[in-house]
């Protein structure tokens, strides 16, 4: 069994990749650090399956190739299938898989962490520090235990957030789901609708997919019902969030600081290198990003060792069966 | 019952000692931001009772005065007595009562918000934001869930710093203490010396007091006995590490990062602001500073709301009950 990997990750990935081939002799894997385009599907030539990884859009034409040499299985190491065009698949007759699930708490415990800093008011101990200011006061914080932390979407990550604030900090959790966890459902945290949790949470944090009707699910109305004062995470999709909405917030008071590892405009900024902070063209980014209560990181909730390796390990185990037509619960349907 | 309050700090105290004030009208309170000296020892005058918080030494002639006010009653607002001679108070008769604990969740939180920010890197992650680097690859973290976290000391706040891990994190705890807590014991995380816990543990913090016996606990001998790429974090007492020997161990890559809310020679520096981190006196804090794997925080594990709530309603409630002549537990022995 031959499989060809493109896109691997020098600083992250290869050491895995490289693992999972020690641990599998008996496949023959080839691999580049290129992600996969016209130029290159011809190192998959003689392969029997590709796995891939990649932000920019597959070229139909590479696809095509990898049709001319036979190939018709495709793993990504990702969620995201958005980079494929389904017609283009569909025309080639490919079988795509995906990783649906790589570790939930890589996310979990990012989204408790911004919690701490913005309670801790690190950035503003950071700049104290800096400027050697080793005094405490008045930067005094805020503990976790006894906040009431509101989780929307209790599914793979946020149901190990709440697990996270309500048995490791000793919050008091309530959450809202539209499809309630049964595994949950038994420690009374469920309230009966998003109103009840904004008005009741001091501490939000949301863990739901972006279907379209949650497009901005927090809204200037959705803020409107917030506690004075209250803390935003987002660690799920920018586009839950209204960004004019959210600096509003900031600006009134309404909201007392925001976490935010992904932002409604991200796709043109994060995962960029502009070489200085003024130069990153987004205005928006940049309001929130210089506020002392707000932390953004770039999407990096999940990159953890533990979910890289997963997604390469999940991917390449994926590929397998499909190569030997076993049944596996990862594949895209693109029809 | 008249109460005079010395070393009110207006950006923290001030508040919860008025909300004291305000559910207690039955006792007259006097208060002053000023730390007690001879200056204004006398302000007290009339009083029936003192409570007072300082870093700085107590003044012999200011107990003087208080004792020739007739005050034999002394509530201090925080643990550390140490900047009382008792024989002065031996000599002017007073009762001196301290708070033992105020809040074990804001330094067992702060803790784990080290550990958190040690393993996602996000010192490093700082440094590329401010550039305009939003890059993640190749600032790859690490997640608690899995690993093995050796707890030194599992009292008032080294119980609850086990929790998070734990019951939170679901990391796999081990501890040490040379007085198991019957309330921990049977979970089964007890291992039976200190250099067990060194062997097996991936992040170690410190909980014990500082004992004349375990000063320079963490030596060079200790963490030879690490694992290697150990994460090391103290918020107890700095001369529980040799400070020497933890750079050292940085240096050779034994302790992959260190988080540090007390260092062992912080006494000149923390709690001061130099007004330029070049300026602070102090080369083995700048040379752990400056390192992105160490993070230093100026002793403000304790420093939330909740734990100066705590002090400022603890040690007022204690000296009600000095007055009333009642039992109290906080009583400092300083025979
Ligand atoms: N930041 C990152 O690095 C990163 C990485 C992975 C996943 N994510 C995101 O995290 C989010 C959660 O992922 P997951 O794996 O836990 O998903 P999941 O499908 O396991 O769980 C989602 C939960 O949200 C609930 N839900 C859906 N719509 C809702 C609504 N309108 N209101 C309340 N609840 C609703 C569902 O019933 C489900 O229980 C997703 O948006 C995902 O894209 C982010
Ligand atoms: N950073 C801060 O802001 C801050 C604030 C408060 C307290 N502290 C420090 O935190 C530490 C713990 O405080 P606490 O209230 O939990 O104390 P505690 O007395 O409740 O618990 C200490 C535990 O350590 C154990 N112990 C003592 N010596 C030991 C040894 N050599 N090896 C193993 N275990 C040992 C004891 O048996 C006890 O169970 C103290 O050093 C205290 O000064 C720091």
């Amino acid at each position: 069994m031959k499989i060809y990997v493109f896109g691997v990750r020098g600083g992250d990935e290869e050491a895995p990749l490289k693992n999972w081939m020690a641990e599998h002799p008996e496949v023959e894997v080839g691999f580049t650090h290129d992600i996969l385009t016209p130029d290159n599907a011809n190192l998959a030539k003689g392969y029997d399956g590709v796995c891939s990884v990649q932000r920019e859009p597959y070229a139909r034409e590479a696809l095509k190739m990898l049709h001319d040499y036979g190939i018709s299985k495709l793993s990504v190491r990702n969620v995201g299938v958005d980079g494929f065009n389904f017609k283009d698949l569909n025309d080639f007759g490919f079988t795509l898989t995906n990783v649906p699930v790589y570790s939930p708490n890589a996310i979990a415990e990012h989204a408790s962490f911004l919690v701490g800093r913005l309670l801790r008011r690190v950035p503003e101990f950071d700049d104290k520090f800096r400027a050697g200011n080793l005094k405490w006061s008045p930067t005094i914080g805020t503990e976790i235990a006894g906040k009431t932390v509101g989780v929307i979407g209790t599914g793979h990550i946020g149901s190990v957030f709440a697990r996270i604030m309500q048995f490791g900090y000793g919050a008091k959790v309530i959450a809202y789901d539209i499809d309630p966890n049964p595994a949950l459902e038994n420690l009374g945290i469920y309230v009966d609708s998003l109103d009840e949790l904004l008005a009741q949470a001091d501490i939000i944090s949301i863990h739901t997919p972006l279907a379209p009707q949650d497009y901005h699910m927090i809204d200037a109305d959705a803020i409107s019902k917030m506690k004075q004062g209250s803390y935003l995470i987002n660690c799920a999709r920018g586009g839950l969030v209204d960004t004019d909405a959210l600096i509003a917030g900031l600006d009134s008071g309404k909201i007392a600081g925001a976490g935010l590892d992904v932002l409604d405009n991200e796709n043109g900024i994060f995962q960029k290198d502009f070489g200085s902070f003024d130069a990153i063209p987004n205005e928006k980014f940049k309001n929130l990003a210089s506020r002392d209560n707000v932390i953004i990181t770039p999407h990096t909730a999940f990159y953890t060792k533990r979910a890289v390796h997963n997604m390469v390990y999940e991917a390449m185990d994926t590929q397998i069966k499909l190569l030997n037509g076993e049944i596996t619960k990862n594949i895209v349907n693109t029809k």
